[in-house]
């Protein structure tokens, strides 16, 4: 039943299959993709479901076939499988995972063959991995080892948002040294592609949002420039325009709102403008005049910022590790996994950055 | 008055200033961009106009401060300027100029201010250039010189429709060797951009129309599958993922229909598939879901091909003089010019690919 939550106490996990890992969650945050799930209706079919997919945590058991895991390993689990085996995983092209889709379905935001259980009922998993649990089980292409020093309670946020916002500049529109970018949008999605964009060496971020409260953050990742739209009387893209004589070089949508998709490709500058979407929505589709391309545009996607998953998070890690990444500064609050309800209503009114959960011994 | 033919005899063409160089007028051919604004309205204000943007003439006289041209010299008008000057025209990113666009508008198919009168009237100038008439007067950024041999009859192709769609797949696109490509619209561009996906070494190229006598032509540059629409009940994007293991890895729009563009692009590969739109309109915008994108897709459009204008359009006259590129075999018929509404009526009913019409003396 959809929005009625479930205790945790009710749920059973099942042991490991040959290619599975069981992992106990030591610490998950509150992505905007499961209040999609939940409040927004990804999937009507969806339900009752596990939510979270941002975690970390300790493998506590592996499957027969399982030689790259064993009891004990710190790991992130991976929404994003990659098998390192087909022709997608073998592609540099892509980060996506053709194993996964044949499992999952082709969307990636599926509920998979689920290993969770409530009272001898199929319970779906989560984006195929399900982490407000204490334990769960995913396919060993869906986790990663990480180096054995990371916090957990911090490295979580790289499962999904910050890798997301950061890979979005970083990778898929890969933004170049000196150039000008907007990002639109400053939650935890948007203030890591700020910062992308900020690593990648543009002299100039523009910071996009509706609420101005977040522009003070959104400094700390790297913004230069801060709009809200509803102070101007004209299209934001034109406020854009004025601001950088003709469009930014690159956008990033960070919203999920169709709406925004277009304004961002629309503040790029029409001869080489690259604009990327990282928010999701199935709700409505984008849309803009073909001049908008014809003139010079390109418009791409981002999944998880383009990482390749088992690869790319334990590197973040690494980077977080040696100080090149900020992963801290979106925790605005911690709190005890009883507490989600909580974190979730903070959330949905936009209170937070993120909320890393902790499970209790 | 939109629709009402006005003989050639009542345009006077101005004598060229500073900036400007005179073009007698050797050959021009029909491109369905001239009908688009005939009958489609692409501008309700850009009336009364000479029409015509594909073309190659003879210099008649030059401005006082032209020195790249003078009288004699074989050339090609170019709908799309290029100063060589402006932050555009010196970055590799695009072929735009900025120059044209202060000048012209930002679309690139307005009027520009135009040295056309008809009872000293002023008279549009179709994309700046107006090649239906005797002579005409454009910048000397709107004009490249080429290869004195070459037949002007035939190279005229190279000044819209050809570059377009071959450099839509080997400049915007950038096919690669052994890649599977669809291109959907089989009219002059369509053609030319399987010519350009030939070329790039595509291994399979597939034509989709839905006029079956266009796939004997299509073979002649280098499809090699043939689909009819309506042959299908299914939808064209899902016969092309089962012909291709789940899709091409590039697409090309080639018509100017929203629909079909959004079929092109869900036609590719989710991983790594790039579309380009090459077809124009302005009657509808075109949309599809985010996830299309967020699954790996680019999308992008092409505007004269992506080729920077007065260098790329003599460098295709080479590669047709030496026999890299056919030019020859989209010409279907040949007039004179006052047979020009006959022509105009062939290409409304699909009846031709390129008529070429020639002044007689």
């Amino acid at each position: 039943i959809p929005n009625k939550p479930v205790t945790i106490e009710e749920i059973e996990v099942a042991p490991p299959e040959a290619d599975e890992v069981r992992i106990k969650i030591v610490a998950t945050s509150v992505c905007h993709t499961d209040l999609y799930h939940l409040f927004e209706g990804m999937h009507k079919d969806g339900f009752p479901v596990v939510l979270g997919h941002e975690a970390a945590g300790i493998v506590e058991s592996v499957g027969s076939g399982v030689t790259e895991f064993q009891p004990g390993d710190k790991v992130i689990p991976l929404f994003l499988a990659q098998c390192r085996d087909c022709r997608f995983c073998k592609s540099p092209k892509t980060n996506q995972c053709e194993k996964a889709w044949v499992e999952h379905r082709a969307d990636a935001m599926s509920p998979l063959r689920s290993r969770l259980t409530c009272k001898g009922k199929k319970v779906y998993q989560f984006s195929g991995i399900s982490t407000f649990s204490e334990y769960t089980v995913v396919k060993q292409i869906n986790v990663t080892k990480i180096d054995p020093a990371a916090p957990l309670d911090k490295v979580c946020l790289l499962g999904c948002g910050i890798c997301t916002g950061y890979g979005a500049a970083v990778n898929t529109a890969k933004v170049e040294e000196g150039s000008t970018c907007a990002v639109f949008g400053l939650g935890a999605i948007g203030l890591a592609a700020v910062m992308g964009c900020k690593n990648a060496g543009a002299k100039r971020i523009i910071a996009v949002d509706i609420n101005p409260d977040k522009f003070e953050k959104a400094k700390v990742f790297g913004a230069t420039d801060f709009v809200n739209p509803k102070d101007h009387d004209k299209p934001i893209s034109q406020v854009l325009f004025e601001m950088t004589n003709g469009g930014v070089d690159y956008s990033l949508e960070c919203v999920g709102n169709v709406g925004v998709m277009r304004s961002a490709l629309e503040s790029t500058i029409p001869a080489w403008g690259v604009s990327v979407i990282v928010g999701w929505t199935t709700l409505h589709d984008f849309s803009a005049p073909p001049g908008d391309l014809i003139a010079g545009r390109t418009w791409k996607g981002t999944m998880f910022g383009g990482f390749k998953s088992k690869d790319g998070v334990p590197e973040m890690v690494n980077a977080y590790m040696n100080k090149k990444l900020m992963v801290d500064e979106f925790i605005t609050d911690n709190m005890t996994f009883d507490q989600i309800n909580d974190a979730i209503e903070m959330m949905k009114h936009g209170k937070c950055i993120r909320t890393v959960l902790t499970f209790t011994e």
